[in-house]
């Protein structure tokens, strides 16, 4: 009878139905997130990175941050929020771990994937801990990443009193988190032999220098659960995992390799000789020191180049 | 073939589980709430509010403020977050909702249905908004309410940027909102004639004067669900509403009354004769005209404490 009474009571009190957060989460063509519909960005974006899904053709300029029709448009974000805001568009999973799909890296900007990031972390830090992530499907064949923000106080600033405070930017009132976390679950299973290795992190939302290491940013994922209020392995047994730190390295790409790299994907677009010459002697200006890939990468954009100047010249004689 | 795809990805990406903001609604004797886990209070709480139930016997001297068993203790709150930090423990679901049984009202002394609420608010102007809704059936049978937090910015504060600031108590960091709202529906069907009236209001969570207004809160409901993120009423035809400010007064209870409410409250926990005459000489002290209910009261109470005074005295001579 207590039951009954209960049970009673609940239908009476719901009758309206249940107030709704909106879905427990969403699929794409090769991510999946829960949307924060009061923040307006994403509470957390889970994937799986391996080594075929990172080669392909799928190229970031055929693709265009808007919102997501997935959405109730209600709770939506828009680009004129982000629009001189001041902050970046920041992908959680990024584009770069779908290049094997079109489609797969068209939902990455999706705006349900984007939070208001500093434009200056997302270049530096924050890219070269997602470029850490996808060097890791190297040694390991299956990487999990969950991304998302993360709402903390600043103990810089906390006297007796302890607050959080964060900036909404845009006419709906976007959160900008103070910082960003990532949950990397490293995987292989070679000869009988499971490894899986985790690590968590929580990094500020600001500029990140090249003096500060990954693993300075982590902490236990239970500290980073009850900070988010999320559990987020419910169903993995973590007496069976290692520290990331522990069984690699958690180093990032170091200065030099992280310029060289940026000048290698700028060589890529050069649209003329000019172009291209300027970018290479960059290096040499940096003091920077080539290695073989980018030096073979400047011959064959440079060779390609050449074709199309003489192929524009003939074009004009002809004309 | 395109959804088989996206479904292994799926599978693949959520390997050990959907990262988990915690259940979606928790059933209690008489309210059904979501729990906030990051913030380590509820989102919202949802009731349902009759004639029969604010009669009855349950006395909140047997209740009692404790962690609620229902939730993960790794994001509840406890009482000592709540000590000496400056802010009370403001029941969602008030108490005096509950008085038809005593485990009913137990419930809503679970921390899962509190909030850091302001003193000040807390025994006033929030007060008599719940004794509103209390008083709302007279008028209609059925009245449900559904209440909880909202962090909004300070506009008074904001400048050319606009930031959401709260702070953080106790050793769980549980956070003080900056405001409280309801959303109040009260429906009558009386000869075939469903009336259903809607209000929603968002109030500060600090002091509240008496020179404010009810309506001085009102909201469209559509703002009250972009802020909170929830649609609160999924299955409300809300073109079938009306406006509850229109339908009804949306009068609180004067200062007058509400003391003399006070007065009533305490004349009834007297221990002894001297106290009873105390507390009623208040009334005069006040300037206030006591009504004919309260007359009643104190001459009942008056009645009671001699009678156990003579049975005290008697007692003491057989002694
Ligand atoms: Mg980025
Ligand atoms: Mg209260």
């Amino acid at each position: 009878l207590e039951d009954v009474n209960k049970l009673e009571n609940q239908r009476k009190i719901l009758k309206y139905g249940i107030p709704d957060k909106g879905p427990e989460y969403n699929v794409y063509e090769n991510h999946v997130l829960n949307y924060d519909q009061a923040r307006k960005i994403p509470s957390w974006v889970a994937e799986h990175i391996t080594q075929d899904k990172l080669k392909g053709e799928a190229n970031r300029k055929h693709s265009h941050f808007k919102p997501d029709p997935n959405l109730n448009s209600k709770f939506n974000a828009g680009n004129d929020d982000y629009l001189k805001s001041g902050w970046s568009r920041g992908h959680m999973t990024p584009a770069g771990n779908h290049k094997y799909k079109q489609t797969a890296m068209n939902d990455s900007f999706y705006l349900s994937n984007v939070v208001p990031q500093n434009y200056e972390n997302n270049a530096g830090f924050w890219n070269r801990f997602e470029l850490y992530c996808r060097d890791l499907t190297k040694k390991f064949k299956d990487v999990r990443v969950i991304t998302g923000p993360v709402f903390l106080p600043d103990l810089e600033e906390s006297e007796d009193k302890i607050f959080i405070k964060y900036q909404l930017i845009g006419k709906r009132q976007v959160a900008v988190p103070t910082h960003l976390y990532k949950v990397v679950i490293a995987e292989s299973n070679n000869n009988n032999n499971n490894l899986i290795a985790l690590g968590a992190f929580i990094v500020p939302n600001k500029p990140i220098g090249y003096d500060k290491q990954l693993t300075d940013f982590m902490v236990p994922l239970e500290i980073l659960e009850e900070k988010t209020g999320l559990t987020m392995l419910p169903k993995l047994d973590q007496s069976m995992t290692k520290n990331l730190c522990s069984v690699d390295s958690c180093q990032l790409m170091s200065r030099d390799k992280f310029e060289l790299y940026f000048i290698a994907r700028r060589l890529q677009t050069a649209k003329n000789l000019d172009q291209l010459n300027k970018i290479y002697n960059e290096i040499a200006e940096k003091k920077l020191k080539p290695d073989d890939y980018l030096i073979k990468l400047f011959k064959e954009k440079e060779w390609q180049l050449k074709e199309k100047e003489l192929m524009g010249k003939k074009h004009q004689k002809e004309l």
